[in-house]
């Protein structure tokens, strides 16, 4: 029957995976810790913050700040009772919208909500034709192109990889017209010096003007902070920048377990979650109700070499627990995403991009950065990666999204007045009615038999996803946009450009 | 400082997992229903129970035992109420020991403990050099050796591939041979003829003795039922050899839903609750405490062509909710593994394999069969795929065993007063003590940079698994054993065979 039904039905949208704008998680959230850890936890931070102190260095106005607020400062380093800290935490949105340009892709952020972007930051990019070289503003639209068409990346993200043939000191600005042009899909803004970051904000504000600015996220900087317990002006500059502008901030500690952190999960992730919550009370006392993202970035580390290793038990297992500690706290959360070590797409970086990808669907993260194209512990975009992977959050939307339904229709016990023991149920009334949304089938998995598979070429799944984003791209129409806003975007960038300097680091 | 250490120690023992005879639980389960998804689904388990019934065919001995035990019978379909059914299925105990040859690998199966074994059934073999080709006996015994010695596999499971060179008639006695002598984990015995069946549990007295084996399970069958709704005579005849020796059974509906079940998971997953469970009672009915496992093979379907589709969210979400169900039963579960439809491995393979793996082990599954070195929907067995997958399942067990440690040593309070903002921990007393058991290290996974990785030849995975599984062979000693069991053994496999008539089918 299947095989018979097969020419009268064309090939489902997308897999069947229902395009939406964010996921709705229906799926319980795994709590993995019981209270006595949950408790061991928050002491542990609560003593960070208090005890232990965090630094906030080269920003004179910072410390300026907690001093009035009655901090106490010694030296550059901060220390807070944990009680003022959470209350503060507390005044952050558990959830808020980020609009788009196009209304039908604005996100919501925290909650139960789960929006998932592509990777963020490699210098090189890789793909199977033309293998591994620098990331140029080329390959950066192609990129920003591929994550508009993919229905499972629900944000643009930002730096999907450097575009090093333009400088440093104007690439911001290519960056956001190609987000703010090539796709309409809510994306981030550049953080890395403050007039970066206020360009980002000003064009923004040519896109949404100044009244829904006033109002509305409708965009968000991402920054870490120096683990172990530092934050640099590029952190707090940024914080003041897009919050001061009611805008969003996501503050990131990236966490090397036994470099930038004790070589413990347990430590790590009370270490993160001390420093992302001493940033998010300094954002809300830059802007009361703030939007902001607490991030956590931890890794493990290769016995051999210090490296860095990614989908590894540790920070599967900091995935969960940080879900439930940012829950606790109130703040939406960004974690995991699809990481790995490998450089290729061979088994290796989809079996830790997978363990590192479920572990941050049960997390709960509302804001999955890096899901989507990650290689070589994030020195490196890959083409294929990035539409593979995005094949993959699919699934795990639907997982997410579906969690088990068990109305009338799903028991199907009508089914079993028409299909006895032994028999088959493939043309029951059932699954006729069912059959079309009954199952995700990712464009990249090859199911066939090894006699199709062998007849089609024998191509793995990197070819095919090479075959995948090529056509793509051929296939690819830009959204529509407002020709006055693209003129005045245009010419904002073209009046920056002839500003700055050309600086190359 | 993790490159100066790296000269004074030497690599640790595969990758600092420990290795133990099975996995001892700490991290909690993942509750994933709620109660009004529970009693909805356990009603449904009920009404098939009671009112559609499950056939048992062709075998007169099994209707007559439960019409003497007062089951309403028609035709051969068997209709009981569920409550009998469940205080049947409680007779069977909630943990049982498996006594392996080596004492100190004999396994807990059920309750918080958890046992991961190779694939089973593959008529193929796949390796890098030698291709896909029919499997042999030669092939068999690698097969047996490297489960041998792959510290993740703590159980050898049994048809690892198809000796397709042996007679059908006559293959289960070689391949029960080379579990019993090349190996001394334990394994499973035949099922598919009544006569291969009592072999298997002849040989183990050969093994254990007849005394040792009323006490306790040395050997367990692992059998499919015919879903929908049907149990044939290798089930039930399986049932009466293996249980009516005090021997266990893992009894699996397999269930592509929307073909041997309704096309939903929620009734796939009662349907397959039911027939395990009438199964189970079957078991008690032949002898009360015979040790069962609750099998479940769920898969979903490639709208294309009606081909099972592996690593999907269908079924990741049943993993899910079947742990939670057996568990309320109260019986061990067997399900999921590493699956894909991969004809290589590939990506593809790895991420199927790694979610389908990943919601295993969250299920809490207490015996997992398929979990590694299974390709193409269990058509074939690939060598770089059992020892790929074996290297992720070492980090599966770190995070089933490891849970989060919030101990005092984790928190690691004392490295904060060594190390400063912005500092590093790579030297402090804290990492010194610690760093040699805190990552889980794959041996398969490569973590350096691209250089590093070219200047080794840029090899993949798969080829880095080539390496090892061909060196592993070279490197392998057999386990000791008694040359008096040996020769018994040798004996009634010779008298056994001398016996058989040549079948080939």
């Amino acid at each position: 029957m299947a095989r018979r039904a097969r020419a009268t039905r064309g090939r489902p949208p997308e897999g069947a995976a229902p395009a939406s704008p964010h996921v709705a998680r229906r799926l319980p959230f795994f709590e993995v810790l019981d209270d006595e850890q949950i408790a061991r936890l928050e002491a542990q931070v609560d003593w960070i913050l208090e005890d232990v102190g965090i630094a906030f260095r080269d920003d004179p106005e910072a410390l300026r700040l907690w001093r009035a607020e009655g901090a106490r400062i010694e030296g550059d380093t901060v220390r807070a009772p944990a009680d003022w800290i959470r209350a503060l935490c507390a005044k952050a949105p558990r959830q808020f919208t980020q609009l788009a340009r196009n209304p039908a892709r604005s996100v919501e952020i925290g909650g139960t909500s789960q929006v998932f972007a592509p990777v963020y930051g490699p210098p090189f990019v890789r793909d199977l034709e033309g293998g591994r070289r620098y990331g140029d503003i080329a390959a950066f639209r192609d990129l920003v192109r591929l994550t508009y068409m993919l229905p499972s990346l629900h944000h643009g993200g930002f730096v999907t990889c450097e575009p090093c043939d333009v400088p440093v000191s104007k690439r911001h600005l290519d960056m956001l017209l190609a987000h703010m042009t090539l796709s309409d899909k809510p994306h981030l803004g550049a953080i890395t010096e403050i007039g970066r970051a206020e360009d980002s904000v000003a064009m923004a504000e040519i896109v949404f003007g100044a009244e829904t600015m006033a109002e509305h996220c409708v965009i968000l900087g991402n920054v870490n902070t120096n683990s172990p317990l530092l934050v640099d002006k590029v952190v707090t500059e940024a914080v003041r920048v897009y919050c001061g502008r009611g805008q969003g901030i996501i503050v990131v500690p990236f966490i090397l377990s036994g470099a930038m952190g004790p070589v413990s999960t347990a430590a790590s992730v009370a270490q993160a979650m001390a420093e992302a919550m001493m940033v998010c009370a300094y954002a809300q006392l830059v802007r009361p109700g703030a939007p902001f993202v607490l991030g956590n970035f931890l890794s493990s580390m290769s016995l051999k070499s210090g490296a860095p290793t990614f989908g590894m038990p540790e920070p599967v297992v900091s995935n969960y627990a940080i879900g439930q500690l940012a829950r606790r706290v109130g703040l939406p959360l960004r974690c995991g995403g699809s990481l790995t070590a490998a450089k290729i797409e061979d088994a290796q970086a989809a079996y830790e991009s997978a363990d590192s990808m479920h572990s941050t669907m049960l997390a709960g993260a509302g804001f999955v950065l890096h899901a989507a194209g990650w290689l070589e512990g994030g020195l490196c975009t890959g083409f294929e990666k990035l539409v593979m992977d995005a094949d993959r959050l699919g699934g795990y939307q639907k997982v997410l999204a579906g969690g088990l339904d068990t109305s009338d229709e799903a028991l199907a016990r009508d089914a079993y007045a028409e299909v006895g023991p032994g028999g088959h149920f493939l043309g029951c009334g059932h699954t006729m009615r069912n059959y079309q949304t009954a199952f995700y089938e990712p464009r990249l998995s090859d199911s066939e038999n090894v006699e199709s598979w062998e007849e089609g070429g024998a191509q793995d799944m990197r070819r095919r996803a090479h075959a995948r984003w090529t056509q793509m791209l051929r296939d690819y129409v830009p959204p529509p946009i407002d020709p006055a806003v693209r003129e005045a975007l245009e010419a904002y960038v073209a009046r920056r450009k002839a500003e700055l300097p050309d600086a190359w680091y």
